[in-house]
């Protein structure tokens, strides 16, 4: 009747390390009225985790010293006191990093639609947060348009690989990726489709970009800030649109990077706009069934990076930030009780 | 019969000095079928110009070395070989830093409206390209909402004292300026109606800015860049809409400011949007009319800086990156020919 927990034990400087977290256990908690207790199955692995650990001001408040780290999840209702959830339902919201989580009103959890017949890390990365993401952020901020050449950074990562592929499939006339090393640009042409894939390790970034895109960027999806983003506003086409998604460059720098190439945005009359999945929640259903359809049809792929067990969400964490994952991250706590 | 032309002769780093530009005289121009011949009368002296003498892709050419310095401003037709233009019209083109222009298929001009009951050089301030671009600006651009904070950066300029005046014209919470100088903070507050004017040249602005908008800054009219915009950036309300009209501040720049704070983009869900005026020519009318409006009514105040004579006109640009002028400068090139 235990709860392992990954709990913050100090604030990082750069990437996590053994001193960030602590593997505390606790006693199992137990639902009171009006509350569900669910056993969590996975765990999404997102780089915005990573700021939530600072003591910044952010969209969300900073996790607390002792504090379990806060993560989405999916995990199953084991036990139910509330009429919304029922014991059996497959649900989605903040488990945090660890074993048995509590629904409450003040942490709602989401049941997962049934009968889609996709497994549930599909349904995690393609029709979670983070297909989701990529799917507004093409169509509703970048405004999308036919014949757009678009480029998108993180090419390789969950969100980055599904933005390309529904520029793609939405009309854009060129899909551009940027990602870092030979074997993910790879990737990124061949399993996600993209038309050519630049690796930023590689010098001249910004020289390559401009032969890749000799008419200039019209929509660019940026997952990684920094000087990949400076390159990019150096080669802007007229009213280009540039969606702020992540800047995964800056979250572990102790010195930001700062943009020296956002005058184009005056002489390209361009607009750079930022923006969180979160403010689309009411319009998800939307998302889901459109990117569901590209699933099964073949038109969307995808790749999951499972890392078994809890005790390693930490090193998970950091693969992202090291681009030494695969495709979208997660962590199962618990298969058995997934497949089962 | 002769014409009196400023030209480049150097490319200036930093301000503009005595070996930038060349007083030269050349015989006046005739003007041949489908032309006009047209006497230069004021000249609008605008931060662009200074941005035309680098030699760096803008969204015009780079003025070239022996050229005449490209420069907005106002004649008389005194011969027309075109019937789109009568000898006695009052005429606003690129006249150049010159005392004659022709008219031609490559270098139109537009018939200034009669019959306003307005001086030439409140026509050329608030009517001219300066105060259509604060109508758009703020309005379009930025989408101006009942009950916003509005920060002005050159508030006491000719675009941002207009830009200010509009945004508390047409239903702004707060409006608040940022100009260099306590004189000039005065003049923003008693003069233009702000309701408070922030001196960027004192310590701690990002904290004065936040004491000033407690909610945060709904939309920045922003015409200077640099280090105040990064400071803005760290003052927005949710969903805030940043304009960038200019970035005076950065164009004699010999090093260029890196923005660090447009993470906050993201976490506010904001926009920042670049525009120029041009794009709006097809909507002129609509602006000079709403703008003259609030002239007659007394609700839009106004002030020009002119200075006299052809050969000081480096000068008068000078003035506006050192912060000398009061208002819009113009340049009166010929009173007589304007006022006779």
């Amino acid at each position: 009747m235990e709860n392992r927990q990954i709990v913050l034990a100090e604030r990082p400087r750069g990437l996590i390390d053994a001193s960030t977290t602590t593997l505390v256990t606790t006693p199992r908690p137990v639902p009171g009225a009006g509350e569900a207790l669910i056993k969590v199955g996975l765990l999404s692995i997102d780089p915005t985790i990573r700021t939530w650990m600072d003591d910044a001001p952010g969209y969300m408040p900073a996790i607390q010293l002792g504090e379990v780290v806060r993560s989405g999840g999916t995990g199953v209702v084991v036990e139910s006191k509330t009429p919304h959830l029922e014991v059996g339902d497959v649900v989605f919201g903040m488990t945090g990093w660890q074993e048995w989580v509590i629904a409450s009103d003040t942490n709602r959890f989401a049941i997962l639609p049934k009968g889609l017949g996709l497994d549930l890390a599909t349904v995690m990365n393609v029709l979670g947060v983070t297909g989701i993401t990529a799917y507004f952020g093409v169509l509703d901020v970048g405004q999308l348009k036919e014949g757009d050449v678009v480029v998108v950074s993180g090419a390789a990562g969950a969100t980055g690989s599904v933005a390309g592929q529904v520029a793609k499939a939405r009309g854009a006339k060129k899909v551009v990726g940027i990602a870092g090393g030979a074997q993910k640009c790879v990737e990124v042409v061949e399993r996600y489709g993209f038309d050519e894939c630049l690796d930023y390790r590689e010098a001249h970034l910004r020289r390559r970009l401009r032969a890749a895109c000799p008419e200039g960027v019209d929509l660019y999806f940026d997952n990684v800030g920094g000087v990949v983003l400076d390159d990019v506003l150096a080669n802007l086409a007229m009213r280009a649109r540039i969606v702020l998604c992540g800047a995964i460059s800056q979250y572990n720098a102790t010195e930001r990077h700062g943009l020296e190439n956002t005058a184009s945005l005056i002489t390209r009359r361009a607009r750079m706009e930022g923006f969180l999945v979160f403010d689309y929640t009411h319009r998800y259903d939307e998302a889901r069934a459109a990117l569901a359809v590209m699933v099964a049809t073949g038109e969307l792929r995808h790749q999951e990076h499972v890392v078994s067990g809890l005790e390693h969400a930490p090193d998970a964490l950091n693969l992202l930030f090291r681009g030494e994952n695969h495709g979208k991250t997660l962590v199962s706590v618990d298969e058995s009780v997934l497949l089962g």
